[in-house]
């Protein structure tokens, strides 16, 4: 049960009625709002909740994941970048970029083609998550400074691995959205922590997991005080090895049916070959993603990570317009 | 290696050629050509071989599947069904239906809708594989023969499942695509035996089959004697439980890469929720499908099997619409 | 529901009384007994359905699968194949041979071996299921009547493979034991057959086979009119390649406590690499298996298919002896 | 490639001679010595290199995993906790206790428990990962305090979940065995802060992590200077939904095989259900486990997590009387 309250509502009071009621209560103030979320027995009377003084409204929501859910909030939430860039209905995210950020040449050649492209929204990787500790692990801080810079030149905003908790205050003047990787969706100190910044955070669903726990993930962060939250569908771990991962696109209606954050998908990490990506991403956007994050490098046979799953400039330009195209198409269907 | 022959070729002499370099042959005769499978070392002069008697064209393909492989046949193979109906490149192939026959009402109101819409193609069981022993199996032969009956009158094209061997012969003149379900992709004597009949065949994915392994099946019928295949994507089975199955639509541009066959998705199967169905049934045709199949009912509520996955008749004749405008995007994509 | 019943009773009466009550029945004979198999509501009250006249027992048992539960017979089924070598609880079940059936002097290898183990039970295929169709496929019927002839003169038993409904009559009077392979465990016309026959069947868990699809494939040939069966755990399709198949030692327990058929299991093909299949025999007895069923070969290195996973006659005698052991200490522990 | 250094080595200067023979090196001073690691080519003659000066010994490791191999360790490593208590080769390691530390109580009676029957090692999450943000999240650093004192009053150690690095430092006096549970397995800054401390680690496999990435892990934390290392198979994510988990005792004799390091079992996350947790704990040891980890307490029905899947304290005395005479057993098998 969520209860949104008045600016002049006694927590206290109001936690204290409901734990005579056998509710355990949660109080979650975000940048929009102040709530508290009531767990407990389901059969009580909502409208002698809903009179108590300082609720403004009662919602009840009986899934594990509350706040996130669409049964509560039924319009679709919209982030915006500022700038006009925003992430949510009503227009298709573009983002793209290598994975791992390099040099200053690299970014300005990935950049510039972005803006000639009419895409206003970078990745690029400065903390590398990788699976041998004597693998490239990523230019740091002084990466990201360099990154921040050349973007804020060029009206570009910036989406970046956040990977540990004591990253969020030294990353948070430099970035636009904080991603959460696929390895770190249930390292719940992290969520807890992006809870409380005033920054977008986008959530990459586990590698192998559930659809429901990458919601209850996300109802950590908006549980923690954010609800600026984008869900990422990123491939997830089976038995077939055709593919490096099997991006279940299943996952985006499901999820734009259960909640009201903006889905966007990854078709570079999830399917991670190259010649099959254009595929994947126009094939999501139909399935209903409110954005495409796809990996593009100049030259990806020398990119540092993850050449074989990305795009050249040609192949990028050619799959912004169609996505494009593909967008409009979907506006007009019935 | 597949050596492509001429009508006055001597098998035998060729074998033995071939035996003498290390090769072990098998010898395919279909509908269309007649062929020497090779299988053996790799390194062999290729060009020696081709200048054999009665040898039209060799070609080295060093896959488990060689004649279902696009590296060996770039051109895409087209079934065609007779009446204009055909299922392969060039146009998108629609199939709707019932899980299972019930009726001649239903039959013929499903009918009415296929037609009106500009469907030529309907699916429906009559034999069912049921995992319980107690559940209802289908109407039988007496179903597929009032089912073709009613599907001539009207120039409808029958795409039903035979489960076994012995159904083969007595089904042959009542359908005009033998499918092979789920269950069966690996049944080897199945696919021996339709292998040995002139009658196209549709074989699905196995639920936890690899797409490697789809290609080897086949392969078996092929091999048997019967060029006339497509391939059916269809879902498989993996951790996540918020839909029936995992419709894999990464397997689509994979497979369209390594085969020359038809590749059809079955989205009602592979998403298994209703609702989902018409989102992923769009996206797999940006993934680059060559035909849909999918379960339409009058009342889905009350179909006798798997209700709760089926369109009604509005859902699909909107399905239909949207299908077609996005496979005419495609044709237009860069 | 089941209704054990008398040998005076009316089935068609009984049945439509039931009819009456909202049940559909379903007549099962077998060689041990008569049985009515009513599926439908569960509230009924027992008792009135048990002073029916004819009615011997009756047993709710509200599981898909019914005849194979424990639920209703408590007594764990013991097969008998005759000249004193058993299938169930009171002893382990040994069976070992090759993967495929080779020749003479390979079977009279293998068997010297086993008798000198005083193992009486003896695996070998002779219809291989192949990925590929240019495989070998086996010797065919001609290998399993020699197998019969050698196995009779030394008083070993043969479990071997049936493929399909046709094979069922042409191998029965040479086989002590059908068995169904992993490909096989959902192909309901071939369980149907085996319900048929008065042979013990093994079915193995299908490739990504649940637990209680293994139950059903079970209830399938039960309820066609065998009762005697084997169910085999052969390992599951994970995202692991480190083991050829995953060797799910959990469902050992679980099927003990819900079937009342033996249970063997067969590390062979479970884990797929000869070094590691003495440790997951030894551990699959202390989980509760019947039975071990293994691959042995004299050279496994020449062997004609799975070599890699099949244990030389030093590695098997050694096998053998510590499986004793570990039987032993099973029956003494707390 | 790693090189065993002397005390004396210059490792600037083999840093720099091994740079222009084409080797990125890691410099990892452990505990008990200081090894360069050399990531690059392959086919370099080791002799020259084990010439240099400064070098004790060169091993040639073609894995990923370098430090944990077993190529280069033959000697199995054993984690001796002091006052006699060990982790591998040698003895059966048992540890047991709640999924979470609840109070005074609470401990004092598994303690009892576990020393009545000769058992020193406890587990107890005082951190715990919840899926939902508002299930229990553990008494934290107060818990840890109490477990320490009530555990060194008693001459038991403790293993207990730490989930992020700014915990390692506040823990470090209260634990004896750091574990990093399945949701952690691949954060890498964790790992890379636990190779800081001398301290044990007890690394818990993904949840859908595969054994090469768990090797991975435990790389991690050596290369980060702590040799003290425990790998932990605790289930893997399939289809399978009759039990929580699938334990994979398949990954037992693989490890083994591949490292030094040793191997325990955790199976009551494993299979997740009480009845079914001895027999698999029973099988674990036979597949070659270095110890068993499991749940137990007074009274599993009122436990605050996990109560489905832990033991009363009769059922764990039991567990540990078998567990003892099956290593027993193991030990005189051939």
């Amino acid at each position: 049960m969520i209860l949104q309250l008045e600016p002049q509502a006694s927590v206290p009071a109001l936690a204290a009625h409901l734990a005579e009621q056998g509710y355990k209560t949660t109080d979650v103030t975000t940048q929009h709002a102040h709530y508290l979320v009531a767990i407990g027995k389901k059969d009580f009377d909502i409208r002698t909740i809903g009179q108590l003084p300082g609720v403004r409204d009662v919602h009840q929501v009986s899934d594990d994941y509350q706040l996130v859910s669409r049964k509560w909030r039924v319009k679709p939430t919209v982030i915006d970048l500022g700038d006009g860039v925003t992430i949510g209905e009503g227009s298709l995210a573009l983002c793209a970029g290598p994975c791992s950020i390099e040099s200053e040449a690299q970014m300005e050649k990935v950049m510039d083609h972005l803006l000639e492209n009419g895409v206003r929204l970078m990745r690029g990787g400065v903390f590398k998550p990788r699976s041998s500790p004597y693998a490239f692990r990523g230019l740091g801080m002084d990466g990201l400074r360099l990154f921040h810079q050349l973007a804020r030149a060029r009206g570009i905003k910036i989406v970046t691995e956040v990977m540990q908790v004591s990253q969020v205050e030294e990353m948070h003047d430099y970035v636009d959205v904080f991603q959460v990787g696929a390895r770190n969706t249930q390292n719940y100190n992290l969520l807890d922590a992006l809870g409380g910044v005033d920054k977008p955070v986008l959530i990459k669903r586990g590698i192998s997991g559930s659809i429901e726990e990458l919601l209850s993930s996300a109802e950590y962060v908006f549980s923690g005080g954010n609800e600026k939250l984008i869900l990422c569908e990123r491939g997830i771990r089976t038995f077939e090895t055709a593919s490096r991962n099997t991006l279940d696109l299943n996952a985006v209606p499901i999820l734009k049916e259960k909640t009201h954050l903006p889905v966007v998908v990854d078709p570079s990490h999830g399917i991670g070959l190259r010649d099959y990506v254009p595929a994947m991403a126009l094939a999501a956007v139909l399935a209903g993603a409110d954005g495409i994050l796809y990996e593009a490098h100049e030259t990806p046979e020398t990119a540092a990570s993850d050449g074989q799953q990305t795009l050249n400039f040609a192949e990028s330009g050619r799959l912004i317009r169609n996505l494009r195209r593909v967008y409009a198409l979907r506006g007009e269907l019935e």
